[in-house]
């Protein structure tokens, strides 16, 4: 037995026991005639305690040579201190040590093991089974396995079966680019790995599953963007026999469960908004709604004006900044330039300030008089002391830059608590979106997706109106899942296949084994998928989702740590039968 | 609501409810002037009652003309049946339906749902989704989930963190082949899926996670033997510090929960048994011992004696069959013939009857006398209306020979019953394995177990001789898991790996990151992993792990259903800076 307690058990009722404790030493405190060690380990920290005058002179020796991130181990007697330590749960004692082992050495550790460490990102990457001792990682770690607990018992007791899916799958051109795996044994042949068990879950409610749910890491080989990992894990359910509403009520109720057990935070019913009240409000479809701030649509105040800049656009659109009357003539300059950069795009922004006695003092008085800003103001909400906030343009560019510039607004003034959870059902997202660079649809959710029951037609002549019986659930402005009720019939899968540019063969070939199993009696069925990631990260109360997984890659899908991918022998290429075309 | 009940739920409490039901028909029997329909769905099978009395013709018309496996949704009144059934829980009812909806309808199926059914192995993995509807299978599933998720429960009130680790890793050149993941924005680079996470889960113990488990997907490229998947689920576990007798208390008591919770077996203390006695007593690290047939070695009462077959052999060495006596002439012939077959590759068999009034009869009456004879029956413990039968030769060969024939009497016997759980830790497993074909040693676990105190030196010398402190779990006959104490200094692990004939260029290529972390500070730590395939299927009372898998790859490596691998086209090539290289 290497110890008889842990580092964060001791009390002062312990005192007077004989305790063996092992861990990483946090700290010395040498000073001379006796020695302070703060011994640490995944439950806390302990002090230990050597002087001259109980200590034999051997180990006094050996305690003045530890240094930070040795590995030790004690045996010794628990007393109670004479100075009380408040902010530890360990602070009302130490042990007298008696004997002193050194299980391993360390070598000074890169970077400081606390909570505000001194290491940068690339050193904690690369040490990250160093960053893993920081309390900060190392809660974020237990925060999540605690989170996938509580997900499996809550599914579990609700009768949802979870079922593992294979990893070794088949590439679809559909989506983002798969992760192929060659097959040795199959040769000039590749496994794809999975971006969702999409079709095996399907093909389980085909299989009369009815309930299933898995905790399942997915792969997507896109560019990283920042906070995007080339492995993620999902929360992935199906239910058969249900309508959009009972799906929505399960993962309303699962959600709610998490909230209640990992945040102590109780919520009321979800709200719901339509997908395109998400656009019109808050230009967004996954809005924040911690707070107000919604967009007034001013077209119709505006245009009749001679104003070319807003007469000549398809959208005017403002929203109302509070308190932000009291930004400077600068600070509104600086706002301005910020809606200009190139990540948000607009070609400037209007302003009108509501001064407290009433009146209005805007960028464009020489268009607009006191009673057309006072409509502005009625429009977007505006009180005295606000700030209107204006842009104008192409409608779906001008909500995503006034999205962008309300969610700025808002994290500059604070609006967005993470100790404050707002989540909301967005419904009835259409089905297709149209690449505008190829002038093509492409679905929305995913080609599985049923089109609202009598739409089926509209996909001829008017495929951007066509809604699904999709949803997602957005907490804090983001999307933490989606899903939908799925096509459970050939012939529409078919249909669906054919409007989405798949030649029969191609359906055939990729997505004949699904629509094989739905002539043998498949059930109605929908389902959802939950990003664990990034739902981890916002009931933790963080942005990132980055210390929330225990070794993640980089932005270039690099594992420092491990310094992976790397190159593989030829013998082991020879033997997939492949070769390298580097270019040149 | 697509269902106000389940196919499973309804009693005759139920009684006068009007109630929907939705599932697949399992079966119609038409008389005419009335129609029972066996409605089934994942809990049960409801019957269903039309008559021309209450239903209305168009109902009627639409019940005669159901299928097997049509979806279908109805409404109506349960009643008590007038004949009860009392094979099923909803035996006592019926329901007199007054709508039918069908919501699919289906093909014949290729085969009948049923528990025996009548299709093939191939017929039932390409057509999957129609065969987890089978009870056998669906079950099978069901049950795994409940596996996994008592283990989960327990691992986690332990203390356990589940830590999700990495699926694109680095490739390394021990153990079996990788399946390697070409880079899209590594350009000639290679990620490799994991064979375990070994060490990710030993950098979580240097990173003090103290206690890591994760039920985990993994991989091998092997050539398929039966019953083997190229991906594979294990149940990996960590400790940090830890000796080899707290990690069998842990896992002994998980397993015993499992026993307990899953199958309603108490079993005793595992009993413990070194490598070396495996082998002698059973010539077997994975000894079945359900049943007695312990091996006796005779070389000391044979080797006198004019008979050169044993004189000449290494080991001679027999089993005691209960009630072998009463195999005829021709079964002992059968049987020899068994034992020579190339899978086995014994030369012969020699076999002493053991009378009941205690003479014997063996076919080397010519050199062994009737002294000699009981002399074999006392030393494998044969009495009388037992056969003894015995092999010779190279020790490992007949070992290995016997063994088999060990098993394959015992299952003739009916002495392999899947409802007795006989567990057993094996423990003090050689460190070194010689590989016969190379000559060369390899890890017998993996290259980071550690050889037990103090035989380090032994690896210079006599590198087969050393012991490490590596167990198994051995659950009737099949090793359910093992694992090993860890390297945790670097030092050690450099010398390892260089007795596995890794260069130190080749060391610090593959492992450089496990062994910079050892220098940090890193605990003693071990752990183990559990096959949880097999686990499930021997818990489930099943010799093979194919029906608790949902689905799995044929010999081949190939997923028949959805027919993987597959060709990937050139752009896809391209952009992995990839040509195929095919054999001419």
């Amino acid at each position: 037995m290497y110890r008889s307690h842990n580092c964060g058990e001791l009390r002062a009722s312990h005192s007077n026991t004989e305790v063996t404790l092992a861990g990483w030493v946090q700290g010395v405190r040498d000073k001379g005639f006796m020695i302070y060690v703060d011994l640490r380990d995944r439950y806390g920290i302990t002090q230990l305690y050597f002087d001259e005058e109980r200590t034999p002179k051997a180990i006094m020796d050996k305690a003045s040579k530890l240094g930070r991130e040795f590995v030790i181990q004690v045996k010794g007697n628990v007393i109670e201190r004479a100075s009380k330590n408040p902010n530890i749960p360990t602070g009302d004692v130490e042990v007298v040590v008696s004997e002193l082992t050194i299980l391993n050495s360390s070598l000074v550790p890169p970077f400081t093991i606390e909570d505000k460490t001194d290491g940068g990102d690339d050193l904690r990457m690369k040490y990250r089974y160093i960053d893993i001792r920081r309390n900060p990682v190392k809660n974020s770690l237990i925060f999540r396995a605690k989170v996938a607990q509580e997900v499996r018992n809550y599914l579990s007791n609700d009768g949802f079966i979870e079922v593992e899916t294979p990893y070794l799958i088949k590439s679809t051109p559909e989506g983002a680019r798969d992760f192929v795996v060659p097959s040795r044994m199959n040769e000039g042949q590749f496994y794809a790995l999975p971006q969702s068990p999409q079709t095996f879950k399907q093909l389980l409610m085909v299989g009369g599953m009815d309930k299933y749910f898995q905790i399942v890491k997915c792969f997507r080989d896109e560019d990283l963007r920042a906070d995007r990992q080339p492995e993620f894990t999902q929360i992935d359910c199906e239910m058969a026999f249900v309508e959009q509403e009972d799906i929505l009520n399960v993962f309303e109720g699962l959600t709610r469960h998490l909230l209640k057990e990992v945040n102590g935070v109780e919520v009321d019913k979800f709200p719901r908004m339509l997908y395109d009240d998400a656009m019109r409000l808050y230009g967004n479809d996954k809005p924040d709604i911690r707070f107000g701030m919604e967009f007034g649509e001013l077209n119709e105040v505006t245009q009749h004006k001679d104003f070319g800049v807003f007469n000549s656009a398809e959208l005017v659109v403002g929203i109302a900044v509070p308190g932000g009357n009291a930004f400077t003539r600068k600070e509104i300059d600086n706002l301005i330039k910020w809606v200009k950069r190139p990540q948000v795009g607009a070609m400037g922004m209007i302003y009108s300030r509501c001064n407290d006695d009433g009146t209005f003092k805007s960028s464009v008085d020489k268009f607009y008089d006191q009673n057309d800003l006072a409509k502005w103001a009625e429009i977007t909400g505006a009180k005295p002391g606000d700030l209107v906030c204006v842009l104008s343009g192409e409608t779906n560019k001008v909500r995503a830059q006034l999205s962008a510039l309300r969610m700025e607004l808002a994290e500059r003034l604070g609006l967005r608590d993470p100790k404050t959870f707002a989540p909301l059902w967005v419904i009835d997202f259409p089905l297709l979106e149209l690449d505008e660079e190829t002038g093509h649809y492409h679905a929305m959710h995913h080609p599985f997706t049923s089109p609202k029951p009598g739409q089926l037609e509209l996909l001829d002549t008017n495929p951007g109106e066509v809604k699904a019986n999709a949803y997602d659930l957005v907490l804090n402005g983001n999307e933490i899942g989606g899903g939908s009720i799925r096509i459970h019939d050939k012939a529409t899968q078919a249909i669906m296949l054919k409007h989405l540019g798949f030649s029969e063969d191609e359906a055939r070939a990729q997505f004949g084994f699904l629509m094989d199993a739905f002539e043998y009696g498949a059930p109605p069925h929908g389902g959802l998928a939950f990003g664990l990631d990034r739902l981890v990260a916002i009931l933790g109360g963080q942005e990132t989702i980055r210390d929330f997984i225990a070794f993640p890659k980089n932005n270039s899908g690099r594992d420092v740590m491990i310094d992976a991918p790397a190159p593989i022998d030829k013998e082991q290429l020879d033997e997939l039968n492949l070769k390298l075309n580097l270019k040149p």
